[in-house]
């Protein structure tokens, strides 16, 4: 989404929507992208030799992910609301600040934590070839690019669980203040457009991750895919659509305890 | 290409030939990537507020570019035969080398500039709305990706050039001592393999560019492409097949004079 451009109400639920939709396209590249290179799990053992003696306790992973992080962060791409850096500490942007029209509520919900695990965890083994090839930078560079997007996704659900919350406040403030997380997770959720999803992730995976051949092949012919589509649809159900819950249920919950019954937003 | 890991020979054209052929979905992709931000053509003006004070010198792309190439370089990303670097100057890899298998005959060919040029002039106007949108970081994130994609892209070349060389060593060392390149370009050329090449991009361009909508849209339906295929096939044939061109007459001229006979490779 564009906060800055996008007419009267960049966050109507059909702006959100669009941009998820967006973002499904960014991830399912990502992940063919990386699938190309070994698994090489040295990337993300901080005692790995090469990489222990420069990389200062961290795996080789996440001092590249710093480093780049860094020139990112002088870009002032962490000042924007809905990117979330992974490492730090980070330096001040060299570019004068944006004013982004106000949104969300004050919060520090970041949950990249769980997303660096996860993916390392469940989706890297699932995509990659096991083994070693010694594509370091070109696998942590596609890491890179998954991570983020993901980390884009999920965190996303804070403007979802925002929109929400001012088409119903009193009963998302009721149950906040009842604790009652799952009700709240009932009240925000939508399983068609879950299921809607899952679907349309389903045949993205099998369109993008074609592998074209030849000109005289049939358009549609494919002899095989670069990812697993059940990978994808996985991903999502398993871990974007419940993460996303826990960032949504979160915010929502804080939200609604501080209401001050104001609807002038 | 692995060069380190792919068997016994990495620079057999089959092997060649499958990079070159991945490598296409990855410049569609970055291409596509880029596409969903406006022009934002002060990234690429030296003189444009706000970045004129911060960047000294170079345009907001070519700052972010340089840091970029700096953290890569630390990896080790330009020891690699098949990268090369728009920026200077670079800081030497903090991690050890790694042993590449000797190839390619010792070159300074580079063609990044012409690279940076035909993207800014020709690609970006043709995938991008006009504009300004702020997404700065966003859009300059992204042309990296396409200007390093269309880079290895092009200087793989070289590896080409040396593959038709080894075949037929006596013919491309005769037109080199002529200076004919016209001749070695003609020698080089395989007018069928280009013909496939720019339709097989075509059906990519139309496959990967497919904006896929809800779960009860027949599987092929489109409703609009995020990048004009037509883009994508001028791309090649304009620019990029002829800069590999250049980049083969020009290792192939210099490797025909300099050769000494010798076929023990």
């Amino acid at each position: 989404m564009n906060f800055l451009t996008q007419g009267e109400n960049p966050f109507s639920l059909d702006n959100i929507r669009r941009t998820l939709v967006r973002l499904e396209d960014t991830i399912i590249f990502a992940l063919i992208e990386r699938a190309q290179f070994a698994q090489n799990n040295d990337l993300y053992n901080k005692d790995a030799a090469p990489f222990k003696d420069v990389t200062n306790g961290r795996t080789f992973l996440e001092h590249f992910l710093w480093e780049t992080e860094q020139v990112h962060a002088k870009a002032r791409r962490y000042t924007s609301p809905d990117e979330y850096a992974f490492t730090s500490p980070l330096p001040d942007p060299i570019l004068p600040s944006l004013s982004f029209p106000k949104f969300l509520a004050p919060n520090d919900i970041n949950v990249n934590a769980q997303i660096m695990d996860l993916y390392l965890q469940h989706i890297v083994p699932k995509i990659c070839a096991e083994g070693d090839d010694l594509n370091y930078g070109s696998a942590a560079t596609r890491d890179i690019e998954c991570l983020q997007a993901l980390s884009r996704r999920i965190h996303y659900g804070k403007f979802v669980a925002e929109t929400k919350f001012r088409s119903n406040p009193k009963e998302y403030s009721r149950l906040a203040h009842e604790h009652d997380r799952d009700g709240i997770d009932k009240l925000l959720t939508n399983s068609a457009v879950e299921a809607a999803l899952l679907q349309r992730l389903h045949r993205k995976a099998l369109i993008y991750g074609q592998t074209v051949e030849g000109p005289t092949a049939d358009e549609h012919q494919t002899t095989q895919l670069k990812i697993p589509v059940e990978v994808v649809v996985d991903l999502y159900k398993t871990w974007v659509i419940p993460l996303t819950k826990l960032v949504e249920v979160d915010y929502l919950e804080k939200r609604g305890l501080e209401w001050d019954g104001n609807v002038d937003w």
